[in-house]
């Protein structure tokens, strides 16, 4: 979660540590990661009827890759992996046919 | 739209030429085309919050790029454009960051 930390207010340090007090910015839902984990496991292109590639934002620091499939089930992509970027390279060309 | 064709029944054919009855399939909302154009104007990497890559289907017969703006605004993008393959090469390798 985003979050602003200030020093804590004075009173008795009984640890020797700075204690801090984090005041957790609440993300709003819709901003924070849609994606809790992600697959890697191949899936043919011809049961992808989307991709949604969702950049990084204040709720969510990395980029999200959902496909959505011609069976209605939507599943995270592991952006890294390779057969991922073919994928969206293979959509993007078939733009020009 | 979608169609299958089959002859007329057979009535006097006025015209000599064979009439064809179309039994227009009529497409479901969801699958025609999203986007009505597209717009192949340049808008800056850092206003595009998420694209929507949806593949051709039956209801539509091309890719549909379809960017969310950071304002809330949703954009039909030209797919042919280089900026926008561009953009999408620019939002995946942030993937690897």
């Amino acid at each position: 979660m985003a979050g602003m930390c200030v020093p804590a207010p004075p009173f008795p340090i009984t640890s020797g540590r700075i204690s801090l007090v984090c005041r957790v910015a609440s993300v709003p839902e819709e901003q924070r990661c849609q994606c809790i984990s992600v697959t890697s496991v191949f899936i043919p292109f011809k049961t992808i009827s989307s991709v949604h590639l969702i950049s990084p934002r204040p709720g969510c620091s990395r980029l999200q890759v959902i496909a959505t499939l011609k069976n209605g089930r939507s599943v995270c992509l592991d952006s890294e992996a390779r057969w991922v970027k073919v994928i969206i390279r293979v959509m993007m060309s078939k733009a020009n046919d």
